[in-house]
């Protein structure tokens, strides 16, 4: 097992997503014997009959072998697991039982290996949903995206989506702010886990590996590149039982997202907007190819319940203090530190809002007793 | 003929639209016979053993009978046909050509004739599109509404809707100012069509009875009732290949004629909006329930083409002096009177302008050479 989990970290090394030739290798081979295979270590044998067949291109292998060559001499497997534990991680392989189900049903675009930074385990399918849409969104998109995902997290649903500005990021901001005790949020990345990309999400992402997940086919140091980016938009709808496309235009990753998600067989839905807005465009053309019109969480949460996939069913989750918080006061309480304490400066950078908001929030806060202000600045009230 | 169209002008005053009794009556009997038996000229005959079985209630038309008779005393479809004549209209009635074609599909719930004012023949199913919705309607439905009407009927569409405030007034106003040579809107009323229902519509009916036409089941002085208003919708929805609901709250008369549409196999859409407008949430109910997703004029076109039942082509039309004004501009242009001339408060009214709209447009008009200034206010340039 140990040696699988290995041969799997280095092969996503050696690997570019969905190579054709490595996904042939390793579904014929299996991890062990295509990594000997691809780093040259050994001949082909049963596998070079098939990659030799005209269908992948003669000599496809030869010119994989020479595509991976100058990556074999940088692969250290254990060094990338030791890296990965010291980020509080772990490689999850299909050989795992906590391998997501949602996974298998790409096939042969499966990915090899999740590199995973978090403590909890990856969510089963029918208990996650993606929210993805436009980085340059809308006030109107980012509000929509914000109430969805804290109303399904607090139903104790998990909010997938890509880390990016705007809608992504709100989403796991909105997550984060929910009440709920199941795990809030899993940011698949392009580039390794212990990336924050893009640099101005350090905050959020850093607290999405503290108390959600972040996931990555990709091994630790790799970087982010659009290809990786392409291919990523797989995963997204694969961990989900629905994908939300908020604010989407004419062209846009999110529709990549929401059409792989109906290839595997997901509910895709979208949320209306304005004919003017050119966000929303990319909606509209959605809900015209068949995608679900969904306009609060309400609603995408029925979606969830009435699929054939197994009822989701609606948590008890205990009464708290900070029941019935705006948005934007539930975000300003989760970033407020238990000890110490923070201005509102770096307030603003966790939450993701603005000074005036937080000043805002912050005042509303006190008034409630959820927080005060010490000598190191504001600060969460114990048990709130 | 002529005895079989005074019939059914006599019937249209006697029965209320969809009388169960009065519709069975007519479908066993025809028009004259059963004009005979509800007025209490003669005996059932035939259709006595059917109106007596226990499927219709014992002893229905017995009943029926009691509750006509009030109004046979002053039946008077001579002078009624005569009236319609006088403005400018006519009885249409299935026997007739110009029977649209797209009334057959309602079957029993068929109207027993169309009371009609204007000169031009009703227009034939495939060229007519529906645009309905909200009475309260926001800015931006009243701005989607028109831009859709007026760029249909550029196309050479027929823009069918109720004549009410909101949606329905937007609708018919901007296919008047549109530059087709085609019957530019129908308004399918629920009284009579002598009469201005809503009153502040007076000027606009008026305007579509002269350039367009106004269509109703029932005859000259009839009042718009509630009951007649649920039972119009379904001849909107029956005239018409495609009807778009733009705004409706959660419970709307629009979603009926919508649903009325969907039952005789009619092409339904919706305009989506912002989750946050109650007056999108009927749209976006439709849009769940499978209603397609439609955000402009060419949308709404491509549906029409798309369908099986006849290409509607694209007419040529030929360029006109006011081809590329702006909405706004063209319904001022349109209100404007060729001969004498008219103050801005009088084509604020008839356009359904603001008076400042109203002026600016005036401004943008006179430079463009489309209209001036004489002695009794302002008027049209001849050929603009």
């Amino acid at each position: 097992m140990d040696g699988i989990r290995v041969a799997r970290a280095a092969l996503s090394r050696l690997f570019e997503p969905l190579d054709p030739i490595g996904t042939a290798l390793v579904s014929i081979l299996g991890p062990v014997d295509a990594l000997r295979v691809a780093t040259g270590r050994a001949a082909a044998a049963g596998a070079e009959a098939v990659l030799a067949d005209p269908g992948m291109g003669g000599g496809a292998l030869a010119a994989a072998l020479e595509r991976w060559r100058p990556r074999v001499a940088q692969l250290a497997p254990e060094r990338d697991l030791e890296t990965i534990a010291r980020f509080g991680g772990r490689l999850v392989i299909p050989e795992d039982d906590e391998w997501p189900d949602g996974l298998d049903d790409l096939g042969a675009e499966a990915p090899l290996c999740l590199w995973v930074r978090g403590e909890d385990r990856l969510p089963a399918m029918k208990r996650t949903v993606a929210i993805v849409g436009s980085r340059d969104a809308t006030g109107y998109g980012l509000s929509v995206a914000g109430e969805l995902a804290k109303g399904l997290a607090d139903r104790g649903l998990t909010v997938v989506s890509g880390g990016a500005y705007g809608i992504d990021g709100q989403a796991h901001r909105a997550a984060l702010a929910s009440s709920s005790h199941a795990l809030p949020t899993v940011a698949v990345m392009a580039g390794g886990v212990d990336r924050y990309y893009p640099s101005g999400h350090e905050d959020l992402l850093r607290e999405v590996a503290r108390r959600g997940l972040m996931a990555s086919e990709m091994p630790p140091g790799a970087s982010p590149t659009r290809h990786r980016f392409l291919k990523r938009n797989r995963l997204i709808a694969a961990l989900s039982s629905l994908t939300v496309v908020v604010e989407a235009r004419w062209r846009s990753g999110a529709l990549s997202t929401a059409r792989r998600a109906a290839e595997i067989g997901r509910h895709v839905a979208a949320v209306p907007g304005s004919v003017y807005s050119a966000n929303s465009v990319g909606c509209h053309r959605l809900l015209r190819e068949g995608a679900l019109c969904v306009t609060d969480e309400k609603e995408a949460f029925e979606l969830l319940s009435a699929s054939g996939e197994g009822l989701v069913e609606e948590p008890e989750v205990p009464a708290a203090a900070h029941d019935g918080l705006s948005l934007v006061d539930f975000m300003v309480l989760e970033a407020l530190p238990k000890r110490r304490g923070a201005e509102v400066e770096s307030l603003a950078s966790v939450a993701g809002l603005s000074e005036a908001e937080v000043r805002a929030g912050l005042g509303r806060l006190q008034l409630l007793g959820l927080c005060t202000r010490s000598e190191w600045g504001w600060r969460r009230v114990a048990d709130a």
